[in-house]
């Protein structure tokens, strides 16, 4: 039988370096802050269900609630504490109720990219992620009258084309990657693309211990139990200088009994002291200005 | 290839219109209480496994663990705390044993619809849906003695009839979808329906955490870590002056080692202070006022 | 579509009523104490893997260790608690290895029947069942030189007939149910059929929560967990009078970190008083001898 | 229907013969040592997806995570406490970036082999199977410059030849096989082999608790959690004196939130006092030493 085994060594190198890393990039953060704290909040709502083609009134009722429950009390959160984050968006979740992302925006948040209907990059060609890619940057950019500097991928799903494709559209950053846990610099086949990464992981989503599943069975975990994890990874970045970044979404942290993972997040830092809270796009500018220094 | 980021608008928005969400129904609550607490328990029993096909012998004794322990055990609690609650009922359920619902009825506890046979309500017709509706109802009622105003559907699994079945057939209240924490009027193709949802949650359901299941693996938490759930759960309704829904089931929390997540979250809620504890009914009824106030 | 929902009521009350629960079989326990703990080891060991047709090297070295770790570690921890339990085998994992078997018996534990192979009996034709079932019993007895009056099915799988084959073998008891806590009389088409039945559970079952799967996903709990649940479910047959019934697996719990569930329990019997603590066999005589009562 | 009930006792005594345990080999430890602490990390990187057949871009960058931050903090945390460790390594994982290897055995630690791209040995044929043995052994030795002694096979997955071949090829040692806690001489159809097995186990598995995975799903654990199960794990070698074994990856256990269960682990080892940290090859000499013994 063939197999990875059989492949020769061009091969498995060639895949390995499609996408590689580059320079870590940890800037001085502002008012000499220890370390950075990056939040951020997936507005899936109704495209979770429907860029996976499901239809059905019960998954459409409950990703309506990230909209109608789960941002306000988020914004709300954030307000008191005076923190601003970023909330990566599928066009379509934003038309569905622009004054949503037009909402986040003047509380002082950045909006980015989440693909078109949360669909998966891996599905399409080339043509139709770049087209898709542009038609949902300049819908965000349309509706909340801000530029649009930040891609996330839906699912964290990379074809082999779209980094390249996000960095050929001029975007200041990507989160979809997780090669490391502090920024670094996007190397497409070998060579410096002066694109910033600030890394996303499996560690740092509420989705992966809290969203409702039946396959994958969630949630695993209880909130304190995710809220433990956060601030370990928290505590991690502030002895080390680094980032933390953080992803969650209106409808799973949003909830009466989860909020208290953000709020306690936000106390936490409050407490330690030296942790700089700024939006991605922010924290990539500081980091992008490291590249060429 | 083809997929939801090729759909035109008019079809996403058609699917997000169909069932909609009205006005938020936060009614005064019955002698001055800060927030409601509405306990349901769906008494699926044999039907859990009848209802998909599943007619090996193991499933049917365990069914039968919800009417020969968790039933009564549930309602030796309730009635330690003078607490209603509301009790639905598969109509094969209710035949199985009708002494059950009516034990439950005359103890000062509702009951409502839960399907015929727990069968999922994706797999029907329309017209097959609508009599089984009407035939469900008229069996509960007959059996038990009383009106029957409230429906839940099995699994929470909604054809895109079934809502407006629901209202067309006359109920108070469904049970059965998740955009708020909090009562809301049921919208159809952005029509006030008169109809009030009393919304349930995964999060807030003791199956999701606790039964037993090789595909979605569970339990996943202890007893103990469902109650901080739902006690958290209760404390947000607290704090923001709403409601609070849970839902159980006989067979799952029905154990010797579980039934103190229901005694704890009674002992909770007059330890609160200020929580009214009512059946969907009463509740649904006071929302409902609301919404010609 | 045709479904559950269109089956005569014959059909589904015939399904309900093939193996039925009969009285409630509580005795009083000896030494006037309030309850009863009956704790039952299931040694798999490689036929876990073989029953399922699974022959490869590394899940029957796992298998392995029930025999060569996990049975002496939990015979050790019972004779140092002065507790007798009953160990369920199938009949070749008795074979690869008959002195275990033996030295359990010397130790004045039970050995119960427990497939020939843990197949499952859903699996078989009527004639295979009943041939099996008289095989594997012989074997056990000709190993062992007791007589066997216990049957526990693999994987608590049942076919239609495995209960009646039970009642029409002579067993004194079966524990494959899960109809109730406490022991009761099985009934057969509605009619008594003298066996006794003592209940299992998925929630007093070590495999449920500790068992290495990929599919279903476990572990699940902590070994702290899981004595948490059990310990729970003791206190409940302690309030009430009962029988608390615990399923545990060499493989699974007689690790270094897992044995202390088995060691905790026992300790807090102790500490509880009152708890009689005895093999399945001496129980079902106690319940039987109840039918007559 | 055939199946496993119907296989004749030569053909299950043969596959339970195959590869089989044989004496248990529990050396007197270093110093005067109540036990033994063998750590191991499997460098899979991103062979774990290449291995699998997975070429996409995220998974890549994940696997790249462990190299490019897990492993130099193990080598920190290792270094902190002067613990030496044993790191296995696909071939093709040593060649992406062979300087890891040289700086793991430059700070003393041992490498030993892990398949050459972390396939499944049980889809190669035997002749596959030697010669990608061979050079895979042959690579890292090359690459680092040692004596390659110790192997495990990826994915503790084992072909009915894969142990004979280890024997024959004249490796000390294997850890890939779970008959027991202690070292153990490997028999192959009943014949002392010479070979020594140091037992791995789900039980003592990072990956098992923490690895991200949608199906099997998973993480299920907290690192206190986890952290808490190897304590208990090494308290019992402790108790016994006996061996501790425990399988780490890097890019599971690497990360800010979990280096702490290493962290934990080696302080609670001093703590305990009388504790020998050793690699594998250094611990399965000694006990090779048992075998003429």
């Amino acid at each position: 039988m063939t197999g990875p085994q059989d492949w020769p060594e061009a091969q498995w190198r060639g895949l390995v370096d499609r996408v590689g890393t580059g320079r870590r990039l940890v800037p001085d953060w502002p008012g000499g802050a220890r370390c950075a704290l990056a939040l951020s909040f997936d507005c899936d709502h109704e495209t979770f269900a429907l860029g996976a083609g499901e239809t059905a009134v019960g998954p459409l009722a409950w990703g309506a609630f990230g909209r109608r429950v789960g941002v306000p009390r988020i914004l709300d959160t954030l307000a008191r504490h005076g923190a601003r984050a970023t909330f990566f968006y599928p066009a379509v979740s934003a038309l569905i109720d622009p004054e949503e992302p037009r909402r986040v925006v003047a509380a002082g948040h950045e909006i980015g990219v989440h693909g078109w209907i949360h669909e998966r990059n891996d599905t399409l060609t080339e043509d139709e992620e770049r087209t898709l890619l542009a038609r949902s940057r300049d819908t965000l950019a349309e509706i909340a009258g801000t530029e649009i500097v930040g891609h996330r991928a839906a699912h964290w799903d990379l074809s082999p084309h779209t980094v390249r494709l996000v960095a050929e559209a001029g975007f200041l950053y990507d989160s979809s990657l997780m090669a490391d846990e502090d920024p670094y610099e996007v190397l497409l086949e070998g060579r410096a693309s002066g694109l910033v990464e600030l890394p996303v992981d499996w560690v740092r989503d509420d989705a992966v211990y809290l969203l409702f599943s039946r396959q994958p069975t969630r949630p695993t975990h209880t909130p304190e139990q995710v809220f433990e994890v956060f601030r370990a990874e928290l505590d991690g970045a502030h002895a080390t200088g680094g980032l933390c970044q953080i992803v969650m979404h209106p409808f799973v942290v949003g909830y009466r009994s989860r909020i208290a993972i953000l709020e306690r997040l936000l106390q936490h830092a409050a407490r330690l002291g030296g942790v700089h809270i700024g939006t991605h796009a922010e924290i990539a500018r500081l980091c992008q200005a490291r590249i060429g220094a």
